[in-house]
């Protein structure tokens, strides 16, 4: 039987169940017996449940990095196309999860910002980079005139990953991707979309 | 000293709390003390900490009806104007605490949706609900031209609502209303103000 007993896998092991479950409702104690880590270990490795908190979203978000930076960097696709393939590529991980988990980000903003500011800060600092990249690849797209030149681009970026998010939580209640479907037919074929035929 | 022990009084100090801490987060003894009530009171009233969730939600979604419908009816209003007022309203109530806590339906979606069957399809109901209610008024302002004709108005009112509740969380990790306000911008002066000049 594998023993798994280093930081980085209670951290892999953490934030698969805090992502099924949520947060408070994840105990250490079935972390550590999901981890096959001793009792006692979590508190060598982590001061309090909420700087594990911090481990996970560090290690959701550089997933995430490693899946949507290739996509954002690649100049083969027109800059409003890369902001749509990123989307779709997160809803069809979603949808094949049953639309289940969803995202860590919105998950613990929901759960833990009014009670935990570290955690809060930390979250607000990834949705701000994640923010800058679409931005500048808007701010691309309206160099090229695919989108209007009076939509101020850091707004908007901010605003497609919001409902992003409420189209996640949206498809998580429904059970079905399709509210996310509809997300991005809505903001890529009509809000943004049918500008370039003005 | 008052002492407060119906199922009502539990149902609103629950609501309150669940609202500020989550409802894993928020145990059971929390709620009885909170309410004056003695210990054991609660299983009277409700046979599982899932049905008190089933209560809450139906506690809030009778508020927000409240609130909402008379807004909905108000025939003095156009259509359009009637739905974005009815965001304005929310947000303003959001904004006022400090943009905390957030919307119920929300929150338990993030929360139990995949752990609590019953709870996501009383969920899924009332934002069906929600749904219906705004898109008859989108469909109103459809034939008085003030949105686009192709515009499906079902879809358009589930984005609506899913957009608003990811601007919520938004806000709430922000600690600043300015991606609600923006919502209200994007939506009402953009993505679908626009079009009545086209």
């Amino acid at each position: 039987m594998k023993r798994i007993h280093n930081k980085d896998d209670i951290v892999q092991v953490g934030l698969d169940l805090v992502l099924s479950r949520g947060f408070n409702a994840t105990g250490v104690e079935a972390i550590l017996k999901q981890a096959n880590v001793p009792k006692g270990s979590f508190y060598n490795f982590f001061s309090s449940k909420e700087e594990f908190a911090l481990a996970i979203i560090d290690k959701f978000v550089a997933d995430r990095v490693e899946v949507l930076y290739p996509i954002y960097r690649d100049v083969s696709l027109p800059p409003l196309e890369r902001v749509k393939k990123s989307f779709e590529t997160l809803i069809a991980t979603f949808a094949g999860a049953d639309c289940s988990k969803g995202c860590l980000i919105g998950n613990l903003g929901q759960e833990m910002a009014d009670q935990f500011e570290n955690v809060r800060q930390r979250l607000e600092k990834s949705l701000q980079e994640w923010t800058r990249a679409l931005s500048e690849l808007l701010f691309q797209a309206q160099k090229e005139k695919t989108i209007p030149p009076d939509l101020n681009t850091d707004m908007l970026a901010e605003n497609l990953i919001s409902s992003f998010q409420g189209a996640l939580l949206r498809s998580k209640v429904k059970k079905s991707p399709e509210p996310l479907n509809n997300f991005i037919h809505l903001y890529f074929d009509v809000f943004l979309g049918q500008r370039e035929e003005i």
